[in-house]
């Protein structure tokens, strides 16, 4: 078989993209490379929707997650993260790592946190200085409302600051309109690159938090990005070669527009979900995200198996479940340089894996439920 | 003509390297991934020559450095900082960014730092926990006897961290038998790739600060990254692509064999500083390194305009003074993946470009230098 990666991160790189990378390298202190990040930078505020700035680390997206506990905090504040998987416990690690009292909203892995849980939460502690989430919840494939959870915040104290490293580029936000002060990405999922860039946007709100914090900071310091991004350079030497691909690859969303990328995901997400659940699979999430699907494991399937069977056999790079959910579920993604066809191939490998797994699943009831959705639209 | 990049960092990445880099994108969190980064390891001990860990981050230079100020020391920590430009000046900042007390011995610019003043400093302040210095201080290409700094060092209580980004696989570095705890490197230089990684080896020595560390850190973590080291993995998403290409460099410094790439930036440097003499020129630092040189402007020739002609006129990139040495000296590097012919190269360019800029130099001295320094060894 030919390997595909269908994980949510990293995602396959354009062949146009890969070969743009591997011009020959020049020097970031240069008129050519800031003519290049200027470029960059006014497509990251049309990818992330909004007139701030924009930074961008060499570094991945849990260096700029950092940067936003290490930045806009300072020790012993207040808090508040929402803890529904993997990454939002991240979240939480971080602010411990640093001294920041973090109160966790536990949410069950799968659903999507009530926003006004968020403002109850932000409502009996006025002190609470930011408030962490996650647009998509990776590891349960769960979109948070952000759009409502920004209405909530917005009028309170806290900056909102969200994670959207795995969905930017593929589940809608709208990072002005819906009040989000830093959105926080990564290259290597919508923006279709290898890993090795972060992003964080960085509005008024969150400037006036990141003069008033105290912790320490240096390779991530807001402040200096800033002060570099003036001048359309960075502080430190940035990964030119991704930065290079980077402008590629917003290149290419700008001329499909953001409307379209997000119908594009929307319509693929959908057909995949026909998929799985044509085959009489259920899917796991109670709010699945755009980006990634996760479908349980039918009664008596070892996950771990049809993993496996996918990976070794079909050659095809889905992801599993992670801490509790292992071997429980599958994650497909349908995020960045991916079509259609590609939905078709990831229903028929996994339909192919699970009968290959003694799983009662009608050969074909996948794909052809993939057909009628695609063809309904 | 064609451009050519001579810069102490980004250096020339060969063509194999970046198409290397343009293969299709692969997850991390699989076999294949595991076994190439155990190779990658195991290189990067020959490269480091020592046995301890060599940690990769995904980040440039500057984050590894603050790796061993977070990772080393306590808040309130007497630190010893080797200040003679502008790498040294970092140092002090990161320190400074930390809460930690780092006396700095300043050393003129050009010169090398005499390790009788860190023995003396040392038998002063008994408190110290760590000295921080540079292999090559890349704002005045100038070399550091660490194996003199080393055995000051190794008897007493603190840890040596050797700033090598701009050096290692060029100026030579022998990390246990020089007793160096913490080397830092990037990959942008001696290691002929993109920048975007960066490198930290960690002593038992360093371990044991690392245990006593209390400051705040998460992304550059490492404790979290030797977790992962044992299990030829990393705690966050490495960037592949670069660990790809790093997979290809250390191949081929293996092939050469180290001494054989100290020998050759040895031969490439004694050949830049012959041309640069053989036209009348004054080399800057008193302790050159072999992976740069920086050379004085002549009295009434501006340096801005020489680079200026070096740059847009003839294409070759080299890098000029910074800070107080800005118009004052010119650095052209013969680090990486250089040969002979680039040397003669540079060399030709800085002879014309002083000419188009008034400079009393006779045509053809500096390359007749090169050659007689080549025909002689």
């Amino acid at each position: 078989m030919k390997p595909r990666l269908m994980a949510p991160g990293p995602t396959p790189v354009a062949p146009e993209t890969l070969l743009a990378m591997a011009r020959p390298a020049f020097h970031h202190r240069t008129p050519a490379f800031r003519e290049l990040f200027h470029e960059v930078n006014e497509g990251l505020k049309y990818l992330f929707q909004t007139e701030n700035p924009v930074l961008t680390f060499a570094g991945s997206g849990t260096g700029a997650m950092e940067a936003a506990v290490s930045n806009l905090l300072c020790q012993g504040d207040q808090a508040l993260v929402v803890r529904g998987g993997k990454f939002g416990e991240r979240w939480g690690e971080i602010c411990e790592a640093y001294g920041v009292n973090a109160a966790c909203l536990d949410v069950e892995w799968g659903e999507a946190v009530n926003p006004d849980d968020i403002a109850n939460a932000l409502d009996e502690n006025r002190d609470i200085k930011s408030v962490h989430t996650t647009l998509c919840e990776t590891s349960t494939a769960t979109l948070t409302d952000i759009k409502a959870v920004g209405a909530v915040v917005k009028d309170t104290g806290a900056v909102l600051v969200v994670d959207a490293i795995s969905a930017l580029g593929g589940d809608e936000l709208r990072a002005d309109d819906w009040h989000v002060d830093c959105v926080i990405a990564g290259s290597q999922k919508g923006l279709m690159l290898p890993p090795g860039l972060s992003f964080i946007s960085v509005s008024s709100k969150a400037r006036e938090a990141v003069e008033r914090s105290t912790l320490p900071k240096y390779y991530f310091s807001i402040e200096r990005a800033l002060d570099s991004y003036e001048k359309d350079d960075t502080p430190w030497t940035p990964a030119v070669s991704l930065v290079v691909g980077l402008g590629e690859t917003l290149r290419t969303i700008r001329e499909e527009g953001i409307d379209n990328v997000f119908a594009r995901h929307a319509r693929l997400a959908m057909a995949t979900r026909a998929g799985m659940t044509g085959m009489g699979l259920d899917i796991f999430s109670k709010s699945p995200a755009n980006i990634v699907t996760a479908v349980k494991m039918p009664q008596g399937v070892d996950g771990l198996k049809v993993l496996s069977s996918l990976r070794d056999d079909l050659e095809l790079t889905p992801a599993g479940g992670q801490a509790k959910l292992k071997g429980k579920i599958i994650r497909i993604a349908h995020l960045g340089y991916v079509d259609d066809f590609d939905v078709v191939t990831a229903v028929s490998a996994l339909e192919l894996a699970l009968l290959r797994n003694g799983a009662a699943v009608k050969p074909g009831s996948g794909v052809a439920a993939v057909q009628e959705a695609f063809a309904g639209v």
